[in-house]
């Protein structure tokens, strides 16, 4: 069974290659009634698009969205929603050097040991430019989310060495796009981006942490046993191309405490069960608990880097040194953060129709 | 979509409650011939069976596997395996003053608002005693991988304060099983017992860490995209319990890294091409390296304690006290090892089926 | 991926063997809140079970079910429930001659061919005892649906060379458990009966079509394009042993009507839209009207006969001649009606669900 | 669930509306290694097209096929194929008269009880148009089985009250497209387009059967129990707008045949076991038997035909009148032999790699 298509009762499947034709995706299962502009798209994938600032890769696209279906007059109709943008500045021949070379840190090795053969231009299939198809998808879900008051936002809390300290969720809000490292402390984020700059000039990449919150979820969706709420958010996110670790709640911190520390005391607060504290992070036997959501995910450094490393050649099986060229991003979660909030609000969306909280054909209902 | 199902190619089905008659799980997509005594399961479910040491509950179950579909003349055929274990020491009175109050950290309260009603002796639905399916079926796919040269090992790294020290594969493998609390540093698990009586005289719980690692797998297994090999790894061991995070090779550690301190270089061992160091985890791009596959959980402390905690009281929507009885583990990370073993050979001998490793209906071919 | 799971929302993966220990079935997606007694299976198992009657095999089973989770004070839970049945006339003995014999109409040479071993006592897992996992997991579809004004018939209208002449549905409902062979028609079944007994005596059997009729769906559910409700039901009835043939409402009839001969008009009857004949059978792309869902079975005669037929050996394969012995059905759509029922039940209630109209989780809600 | 998506481990998604921007699909598990060039899907859209001879719509398309992605160098690289044609004859304004009434033997009715609205516009996705996506999937599928010895061929053997008579395999395939109406039987032929060309005249249509056959299947693909390969491909068929019937081998008349008619004796042709009839259509107990796989699939006559009919107003819901305008075939079969030809090659290629016939990632293994 292949891999590219994510959800059950919103399901979204993915296609194109970072030097190919165009990048899209197809969604089914998205009711009736919700009205559905491109702007509502392109907003979203704004966020994630190459060169937009600093910290991303310099390749120029703007990745505008095209909706080929599953709208009329304005609303959708319950239809599979097929979007799409079109490649316009790949430059393949960057690749050329690097074609049977498998690059530190990246798929092309087992890519080649899976298929025999692989699309080297970019990354092929393996690019970030893949993840315009689930900010899409995500883009819709959001929507569909914000009408039963359920809120899906991300941020960036490390880079390199720097942490960013806590916040509440309205100054998150708040500050979050006023950097372009998406870090809510802007004193925090000054620092990152210096660190940014830093690791550019050394000809190096950072990594750092990218923080998912989902507010307005009701207690009570999620699957109990394997299709469990936070398994499927730790899927989703450990599905992103650079994400090494996973956390919900108190997470690695929990393995530490005591029981009477870990567990977060029940209370009324008028007619609604609450917790004083929130180490479960909203989620308690794979069901949600009213709570906010608190994802928290580890991010790799960009595998891409200019300085020459020791690797094979692929082709004649021998070892080599290797000097990547060709555009990169120097740090990958800033550009990430929409992806995770897209990936939040896919699961979420998905828990939420086979919950039964949202109708699965119709918003009119 | 109801979420008691496992696996694509290899799919398990686990059954059964805390209190219930009986546990099991049907096994469907096993290849036929491969040998399978009902030993081979019990091993594994001895190793999870409560009331072994005393870092366990002190509930009394054999735990006996029977199995009942799908063996001919001591090999497999190919059809669905039915297998089952009868439960024989519920004690389900201890459970009846709490059967209107939610334990805190554990899944009453969503339990009630999904289903509208639970069968609340001894968590019913999400007991640990769910995972003697996980078990069983593990412990086939167990016995196909090493027909492959594939082997999977787990062990306790932390319990408590306590760390273990980082030791050879081998010297886990030897250790494993001579202490009760399954960790190979047989120092720190002196002092992790110490850890596990001190907590249980306090009616407190402790949490651990799980380290799971694959030997063994062949470069080229996984999906890209959404079904990665780490994305199924994560999405397996954030639906055990108590689970609270997960990381592969470096981990959360790989966001303070420089791309050239994360990247593996790749270099030739005669004909294998292998990587220096192993901070991928044995995986890139969601494909397996060929590289040992090296995962850990965090794991937080039994919810269940023995000391008052303040919740509420689901009937009456009021505040309340509330005092656990009943036989509990005082940790959980011991008796979880073989629950994480059996996941990760679940998500290994799919992904071998799906990437053509393994011919999906017989060992024979 | 394997093929013992069907449905989605409402998912059933069944096992066992004629000659195992026992056969059953795992039901998931069974919304809590419904009540549930094992007398609700039994009397299904009892319409399929062997010896029931002189047109049923002589096995004598008694297929009393057991209940092994699931169930909480008489209510459904939300959780899986398992059920199964111990097989005790097994006969294994009879089937020695033929373990290298691939029996004419029967599947052990495609069996042997795909998984290179088999199961030959009785057919294995290709025995029509499988179907017991079926019948017991409709009869909980059954009782879900007649809370929503749903019911499933099925009834014999031809057996060998007789055919039923049209009753209405009351009294289809009335006469079909007055004669063994479940034809409503009172003086067509006397002459099945004849037939039947017949075709014992030359050792020959014969075939048979059923309808199956479901009342009181509501317009509107189906899936349009693959998931079509039509296309769901064929699959589930083409998935019957025996079946060679699938027709829905005028069927075959249809390819020889002109348009205005077959399109149904539509009309008001009150508040309701309605059509004043029903070639459509119920269903219009793929989606339910409202009008009874009406689909006709044709079932082949019982492969297993004891004249002698020229076959293969297929450890020698060498030609050979082969006589069956052991004890069979001398004709199936008898025992055929509560399994076509069943089928029928666990598409429409997986599609009530998926289409929004049975809550997944909760008939309380 | 939504059902815009069809097979497991060859899977195809479909999107788009008769009058929307495009129509398209998404190949998913496409292994590695083929080559494949634009033509090799075009040929089968072309035999597809709509205004392509007397006998369909006037509606003029191209529908040519834009492959863009997936592809690397001529050759599949295992990554999904995404495929699109753009809508350029769509005249949205003949349908305006009919957007709020129920067209008999459409399913505008319960698509409105489904979703709350439609795209009304040529019957939006329920237009034959969606079958677009299926044939330029289908034709992949084909490629592949050809590399593997195996062949699709549909034929219209009735239309209106004409039949067909039976034809060796080879003549089938040199006459099918010597005329439009796609009858191997010349003769026929003649006679079924007098028939189209009357029934248009008289503004009715008629319907007629289609005959579908592949040949090379090797013995023991398709999955036992639910997922029979007779059931997937009975879903496949039923699937196809207008059908209303399907049947396997001897089909509906095995119901009046007996055992020892029924049955195809087997015997061994040199190394090779075969049957000497083909009664059983290729599969027994859901497996192929290495016979060639025959199906027969009736189809209604199309619904549009611009007699006046007898119906409701669905806003008004009200009785009213409806002269259904716009273009129209006057009858499907000629136009279903792409689809069904496709749909069959799907449901092969599915099973071939999911009973490890066929490698899941590459073809270059």
């Amino acid at each position: 069974m292949p891999g590219n298509t994510f959800g059950h009762s919103f399901r979204i499947t993915t296609w194109g290659e970072s030097h190919g034709k165009a990048l899209g995706v197809t969604v089914d299962g998205v009711p009736a009634g919700l009205p559905l502009e491109p702007q509502m798209i392109q907003k979203e994938l704004d966020r994630r698009r190459p060169g937009q600032s600093q910290v991303s890769t310099p390749r120029s696209e703007s990745d505008s969205v095209e909706i080929l279906s599953g709208i009329f007059e304005g609303k959708t109709t319950g239809t599979p929603i097929s979007m799409m943008v079109w490649n316009k500045d790949a430059r393949s021949s960057s690749y050329d050097n690097i074609k049977d070379v498998a690059r530190p840190g990246h798929a092309d090795y087992p890519y080649t040991e899976k298929y025999g053969i692989r699309d080297y231009r970019g990354g092929g299939r393996s690019s970030a430019r893949e993840t315009i198809g689930r900010v899409a998808a995500g883009a819709i879900a959001k929507e569909i989310l914000a009408k039963y008051g359920i809120d899906v936002v991300a941020h960036v809390i490390a880079l390199g060495t720097v942490c960013a300290k806590p916040l509440p969720l309205d100054m998150i809000k708040e500050n979050l796009e006023k950097t372009p490292v998406r870090c809510a402390d802007l004193e925090a984020a000054e620092k990152m981006l210096k660190e940014v700059e830093a690791a550019r000039e050394e000809h190096e990449s950072i990594g750092g942490m990218v923080e998912i919150i989902a507010t307005g979820v009701p207690a009570g969706i999620g699957e109990p046993v394997f299709d469990k709420l936070d398994a499927d958010i730790a899927k989703a996110m450990m599905g992103i191309g650079a994400v090494k670790a996973v956390e919900i709640g108190a997470g690695f911190e929990a393995s530490h405490l005591k029981g009477s520390q870990m567990n977060d005391p029940f209370f009324m607060e008028g007619e609604k069960v609450v917790t004083s504290t929130n180490n479960a992070g909203g989620i308690l036997g794979g069901l949600s608990t009213g709570m906010p959501i608190v994802c928290r995910t580890s991010v790799k450094p960009t595998p891409s880097i200019s300085k020459p490393q020791q690797t094979v050649n692929l082709k004649e099986m021998k070892d080599t040194d290797i000097t990547i060229q060709g555009r990169h991003d120097p740090t990958i979660p800033p550009r990430m953060v929409p992806v995770a909030e897209a990936m939040m609000a896919l699961v979420i969306v998905d828990h939420m129709i086979r919950s039964g909280r949202i109708h699965p054909n119709s918003l009119l209902k």
